[in-house]
C-alpha cells in the first residue's frame, strides 16, 4: 500500500529572488521510495489564492499526508509548527500587494487548529539525523499561517489525513545578501530534512511524548 | 461607574528568587483613579492550582477587565499576548515538580482562545509613552499559557469581560545574574506599562487596526 | 585628596533624537561626593573633532580618571570595553557626513590600546548592585572606538591616569521606536551604573582577576 | 611560481565531539590547483602548545599565506577576523584544564596585531559566491585569539607572509544537539569558503576598500 504525500512550497516573496521552501520541495518532485509517493505544488504568496491552489492540489492528489513548507528568514533551524491561528495580520504586503490586518481567515472558524503531523517524532528524527530542528509555537500571521490554517480547516473532517506546516531557514545565498549576520541552511540539508519529515509522518502512529514547548 | 480590574502575577519559578510579574502587579494593589478599581492576586506557578486561584479571584472580585502577567526571561519588551493554546508542554518542571508534556489543558476545549483585550491599542499606547512593546503570537506552553487559556475558557460566556495576558522581561537584577548579556526592564517602567495597559483596556472599545503580526 | 574624573558622552547620531550616553553623563554634572569631583563634556559624533574636544577637556580638567561613554544600540547590558583598535571603518556616516573606511586613527600608532580602568572590578561592582554588565572585547570601528583610541593614545605617557570606555544600551523610548523588539535600560540605572563605575575606578588599585572573556 | 599555504584547524574542545575547523581544513589536505599548494595541521586546543605546533608548522612548510581556522559556536556566518589582542582571558578551561585569566600572551608584545590577509576582499568574494560572511572585530580571548596573536607575532618581521584567522559556525550535527535553536553551516560550504579565502589571499594585493566595521 502506498502513502500519498503532498508537499507544497511558496513562490518567492518580500523581494527575495528565490524561496528555499519551493527549492526544497521541488527537489522531491517524483521522489518515490517503498510505500511513499510524493506530489509537489508551488503556492502563490497571496492571501486566499494560496489556499485555493492548495485545495485544488488536495482534490487532485487525495493525499494521506500534507506538509506545507515555508521560508522563515532568520530562524536557525527546521521548525515544525504546532498550531495555526485564525487571523491574518500581515507585517508586509503579499505578492498581490494586499496587506490584511486582523482579519479572520475563516469568519466562523475555530480560533486555531493543531497540526496532525507527529511533530515531536519529526523533530526527534531530524535531530537524530544531525539536522537542527525544533517545535515552533507560532507560524506567524502572514501567508504561511494562512495556508496552514486553511489546510487544517479543509481537512477538519478527515482525521486520517495527517497535515501540518514546516518552516525552513534562508539558504546561504540569501543570508549572504543580508546586512547583518543571518542564519541559513544548505539546500541539501533542507531536502534531506523534508525526506525525514515525510518518512516519519508516514511511519509514526500518534506521536512521541517528548518535551518540545517553551516557557514563553 | 467604576471598572473593576483584576491583575495577577506569578510567584517566582525556575530558581529565580523573584518574579517581576508579581513585583509589578503588587505595586498596583489598591491603585485607584477615576473610574478604575484594581485588585491583585498572586498565582502559584503550578499547573492546575494557578487556574484554581485565578477562578476564585474572578468569583471574588467580579472584574470587568482581567490581565494576567508573567515573566518572559530573555524578551526585550513588554509583550501583549494574542492567543492562548490548549496544550501543556513544559520545558521545565513547575513549582510542584510536575512537568506535563502534550496534555490538553481542557480536554474538550477549543484549540485556542484569542485575548479579548485591545492588544493593538495597548501596544500603541505603550510605545507612545516611550515603553518598548509588541504583540506576541505565542505565550509558550508552560504555566503562563495554561493560566491564559484557563482565563479565557472561564470567561468564554462573558464576552463583556475583557481579558488577556501580558509578558514582561527580567528585572535588571535578574539579568545581572545571567551568564550571557540578557535584556531587562526597570520595575518602574513595568508598573507604568501595566497602568497604561489597564487604562487602555478600560477606555478602548474594540481595538485599533494596526499591523502587529509576523511573517513567521 | 580629591580624584578628578572626566566623563564624556556623545551627541545623538544615526537619526536618533537623543543619545543615552550624553543623557546619563550630563546627569552627573557637578556630582560630588567625598574624594570625587566630576566634570562632564559632550563630544560631537564626528571623526577627528570628537578627539579634539576630548583633548581640550583633558587639558582643561587634568583628570585622574577619564571614562568616555557611548551608545550601543541593541546591546542588552552596560559593557565595559577592553580594547581600542587603530582603525576607522565606519558602517554609517558620522554627523559631518564623513564615512571613513579602513583608515588608521593614528598613522604610526600601535595597533591597539587596552583600557587602563579596572574593567573587571567595574563589571563585578555593577552586577553586585543588580545592574546587568559585561566586559566587551570590541568597541566597534566607528566614532566610539575612535575616541577610545585617541583617549588612550593621548594618555599613553601618563600611566597614572586611568581611562577607558563604557557602552550603554538604548533608552526605553529609543527601543520603543525600533521596528523589532530591542533591549533597553532605564536612564536612572545608566546613571547609577556610571556612578558605580566612577567610584570603582577611583577606589580599586590594579584590577580584579575574574574571567570576563569570550571563546570568540 | 607556487604560493604555499598553511591552514590550521583545532581539535575538538568544550565537550564537542568534533571541531568543524579541523573537519573543513583537513578536507583541503593535498588540495592543489594552479599556483597553490596547501598544507594542513591540526592544533591542540591548549594555550601555549597550540602556538608551538603552529610555529613548527610554519618552520616546516615556509608558507606564503597562513590561515588559522577556529569554531565560533553560535555565529551564523564565516567571520574573517580583523585583529588579535595580547590577552588570554578564558571563559572555559582549555583541553589541559588550564583557564588563564588576564594574562598577556607575549609579556612585552604589542597590545594587538591586525590580520595581514585581505579581509575585505575575502568577505566580498565569499558573499559573491553565495556564502554568508562578515568581518569580525573580535576573535575572543580564548585559544583562537591566542593562536591568532602568536601567528602574527611570529610573522611580525615577515610582512610578505600574509596571515590571519577565520572563524566558522557549528556544523548542523552540532547545532542539532544544542538546547536552543542555533545557527550552523554545512561542511561543504565551509570547505568551499576556505578555498575561496585561500584563492583570494593568494590573488589579491593589498585589500578591497569596502566598509566592514561596526558602530559598536
Amino acid at each position: 500500500m502506498t502513502t500519498t504525500v503532498l508537499l507544497t512550497g511558496f513562490e518567492p516573496f518580500n523581494q527575495q529572488p528565490i524561496n528555499p521552501a519551493w527549492e526544497a520541495v521541488r527537489a522531491l518532485e517524483g521522489w518515490r521510495e517503498e510505500g511513499i509517493a510524493v506530489h509537489v505544488r508551488q503556492l502563490p504568496c497571496v492571501f486566499g489564492d494560496a489556499a485555493d491552489v492548495l485545495r485544488e492540489a488536495i482534490d487532485a492528489t487525495r493525499p494521506d499526508v500534507v506538509i506545507a513548507v515555508g521560508q522563515a528568514g532568520g530562524r536557525a533551524d527546521i521548525t515544525v509548527e504546532r498550531v495555526a491561528i485564525n487571523i491574518d495580520d500581515a507585517p508586509i504586503a503579499d505578492n498581490r500587494a494586499v496587506q490584511l490586518v486582523d482579519e479572520p481567515i475563516v469568519p466562523d472558524g475555530p480560533a486555531a487548529y493543531f497540526a496532525t503531523l507527529p511533530i515531536k517524532a519529526i523533530v526527534h528524527a531530524l535531530r537524530a539525523a544531525g539536522l537542527p530542528a525544533s517545535v515552533s509555537q507560532t507560524a506567524g500571521t502572514f501567508v504561511c499561517n494562512h495556508v496552514f490554517y486553511q489546510l487544517m480547516h479543509t481537512l477538519r473532517a478527515q482525521p486520517r489525513t495527517r497535515a501540518g506546516f514546516i518552516h525552513i531557514p534562508f539558504l546561504p545565498q540569501q543570508a549572504a545578501r543580508q546586512p547583518m549576520p543571518t542564519a541559513s541552511m544548505a539546500l541539501a540539508d533542507m531536502v534531506e530534512g523534508l525526506r525525514i519529515a515525510v518518512r516519519t509522518a508516514c511511519a509514526v502512529q500518534g506521536d512521541l511524548r517528548e518535551a518540545g514547548g517553551g516557557t514563553h
